[in-house]
């Protein structure tokens, strides 16, 4: 994973994009990507155009990786804190197979 | 990074939360998150509380583990196969410097 | 207006569509196309295409028509009862010129 | 519904809130609100929030309203114009009964 992060690093550098990455514009980014990625399971949630979605999904992820880079941060690290948080708010007992969010548990 | 990931994992099959986890939803999921990282910068760019941002892209990110483990694939891969394609999209004598889409390069 | 909502309504039943409009799926088309609509404004928010940007906002407007008519309800009814929720929210006195949301005033 | 587009403009003028209501900072707030109407469907598409439903649909048109006024253009024409285009990209003959986008058509 970690010669992966430095790929999409290079790619960024070697374009000399730096300049473009601020956290809100990445956070566009984000969405921007995160709706193309919603669009294969428009109409259809069954049939979807597998090789797409693998695309889009890396589209999104890649751009996590670079507004990672730009906030300055270690992606585990802040995944892990969130975690944290998560386990406190759906303890198993309480979340198991349930959907509801935790302020309807 | 593996053991984050085994986080999340653990974390969904404890609470049995794998019937819930469809592309499709999974795809809602990362659309949701990544508005509410948006509105983190909706009015004002610069001055973002940076907990709350750090918090929405981590979820953001945690989604999009759950969904390439919905899917099977390995996320390295993905996005190795995307940079691929981002490569020839945006060559660096085109694309340096410029923000343009690789349609209008 | 009231022209141009029948005239949506008649373009959606010409074409045999009610089949797809769950409200699912028209939540799901609006998120879809307010991605489209931001991307005029990822990297550079002042010189957008402005015909595309019409053409965006169009699109969400008109599937924000379908799902009202897939639920049943009147346009300006709704937007009443919510304003009605705004004004209450965002007092005049304590919201006058502050972008903080409703929570922070 | 000009009574109503009316209540919109009003209540945005009494708050000074002109000055954040710039074409990319509203399309932020439209797919901002988006994520939050899709929330309502994210994993159980048939049991929804009816009220939750309709306050968020609310939502994104109230922000449609006021990026049609800072653009400066009358709703109606716009979507008419788009209605234009739709009309011709998904003729009845070949999109009757259909959910393909007009590009697989």
């Amino acid at each position: 994973m970690q010669e992966t992060i430095n790929r999409i690093r290079k790619f960024r550098t070697d374009r000399d994009w730096d300049q473009f990455h601020t956290p809100a514009n990445l956070s566009k980014a984000i969405s921007i990507e995160a709706g193309e990625l919603l669009e294969n399971f428009l109409w259809d949630e069954e049939n979807y155009n597998r090789e797409h979605v693998l695309e889009e999904l890396a589209d999104v992820m890649v751009y996590c990786v670079h507004m990672a880079d730009c906030l300055g941060v270690d992606i585990a690290q802040i995944i892990n804190s969130k975690m944290d948080k998560n386990e406190k708010k759906y303890p198993v007992e309480k979340a198991k197979g349930s959907s509801k969010k935790y302020t309807e548990l």
